[in-house]
């Protein structure tokens, strides 16, 4: 099984693919989509454009998409909303099955707490796929959630049973 | 210059289309995408192929989108700037110019004061779109966003003037 993580944001969006086969992961690819464009519809544009290239090369099977956590910023949270539209949509358009988790729920599952700090989820995820080079920290991000995904899938012996409890 | 008003959201967008030629203004169509779907991806990409279909058989010139009024619900915005982003991701992957106006610009133009009602709205609309019929409340918002921006073009001389006063 091949699981595409993905950290939205609007100027950078993380992504990290890796493998899956049994308690087994291995890394396929990472990095991150910079949105280019004059305004915020050529920059979305440009988002989806990378996104879906990334998809197109790699052939994921499944997505696992960080839950935006909400803050009193209600413009930080349009931005990062627009974003993460964009984020859901791709995948969905490639047929892709989708799970959602939360930042602290990504953490607790790569590091062991939830309130981990960031250079910790990277130590953790470098420590879990040996030799990979991660792009950005966003992409490190994108990695861990892509492996929260799998640890998941793993301990609920099954990857719709995943899916549920990453909604849960 | 045919022109497509988009009012966001995330389980009704609504859509309407005029024609505008120097000072006259003439409906083509308006309507409501309804989101479907088991999750948000599935909701989203639903939002996609209807405002994509809409695009292809109406092929408008511009976009007009409105803004949105950030408040102070984080999660309600979250789920508004989702579906913002694909109403703003459609049109530019279309080849669209797009223009965006505030809610309160809109009304100003429509109807002369910017904290107008909403069936003032609906009232200037079929003043000025005589014989129209509107599919609904969302409907009638994106024909105004419609008229708006030919208001604006029509006003500053041009269209290229309009959008850049829109975004000001």
């Amino acid at each position: 099984m091949r699981v595409l993580g993905i950290d939205p944001g609007l100027r950078n969006m993380g992504w990290g693919i890796i493998d899956v086969a049994g308690s087994r992961m291995s890394h396929v690819a990472n990095g991150t989509c910079h949105s280019e464009g004059k305004d915020l519809a050529a920059r979305l544009l440009s988002l989806h454009e990378q996104l879906t290239d990334v998809i197109h090369r790699h052939e994921p099977d499944h997505a696992a998409i960080e839950q935006t956590f909400v803050n009193k910023d209600g413009v930080a949270t349009l931005k990062l909303g627009q974003a993460r539209g964009i984020a859901l949509l791709v995948p969905a358009q490639a047929g892709l099955t989708i799970g959602e988790y939360a930042p602290n729920k990504v953490k607790k599952t790569i590091v062991g707490v939830g309130h981990a700090e960031k250079h910790q989820v990277e130590h953790m995820v470098k420590l879990q796929l040996p030799g990979v080079k991660i792009a950005s920290a966003d992409a490190a991000d994108a990695l861990a959630i892509a492996m929260c995904h799998a640890h998941y899938a793993r301990a609920s012996g099954s990857w719709e049973a995943a899916l549920k409890k990453a909604s849960a």
